[in-house]
């Protein structure tokens, strides 16, 4: 059983926001953030739907919260997302300081780890692979139809 | 004289979106995107009015050009903006492909150059130093009117 309040419960929900990235024919990322055990903000990758390489799940999360708590630092909000946030979403996070990144699949190629592992804020805790298989899978799965 | 399409010429216009985030009590940052010697985006700093970080003038730019383009790759067109990058819009350029970055002020702390070196596409093109006493001078004012 799924128990509430766990990094798979929210890695879940954002699980289900990147499957609804894949209906749409978008690269399958999703976010969720998290404050105080609620979901304030959730969002998937939309870069195609709105021609705009921002249009990131990570960027539209970032402002939805801020825009939810109407303060633009997270500092006590978690970010749930099904891939490695890239150098933009990384260096985003910086700006809001917040307080927990969460992420499913590795993206050693385009992954902030990788690129600028000095772009997180210094007080920002990583937790990553949560769902990871799950996250990655349906990745691939979207990457082979392109094929 | 200003002579027309000289990287001053478009580093003025960036100056004066600097100059409206001044006035607005933003950190002045001021971005334009052009395209065949077109302007056709233009932005400033909004982070504080939107109460959102991703709100930095060259994001805004990105989307605003992409939207008249119709195309979210920018590899065409030159960004100039009055102050370095952070690691956040150099992560978003890398995605868009812009062929050129010309930018004024240099920002040792937050400018991608220290922070992410590797964050820019291999083909985006970087001039720095335009017109960089007036975007820097700008910045002054504005922090030590904070002080």
């Amino acid at each position: 059983m799924l128990s509430l309040y766990s990094d798979e419960y929210f890695m879940k929900e954002a699980l289900k926001e990147a499957k609804q990235a894949f209906q749409k024919d978008e690269v399958p990322v999703g976010a969720v953030i998290v404050f105080n055990n609620i979901v304030i903000a959730r969002a998937h990758n939309l870069t195609e739907a709105l021609t705009d390489v921002t249009a990131h799940a990570e960027m539209q999360a970032f402002t939805a919260a801020a825009n939810t708590l109407g303060n633009k630092f997270l500092q006590e909000c978690t970010l749930y997302v099904t891939l490695e946030p890239c150098t933009m979403c990384a260096g985003a996070s910086y700006w809001t300081q917040i307080g927990k990144i969460v992420f499913g699949a590795s993206d050693p190629k385009r992954g902030y780890k990788n690129l600028s592992p000095n772009s997180i804020h210094p007080k920002t805790e990583i937790l990553s692979g949560i769902m990871e298989k799950e996250c990655s899978d349906l990745l691939k799965l979207f990457f082979e139809q392109k094929r």
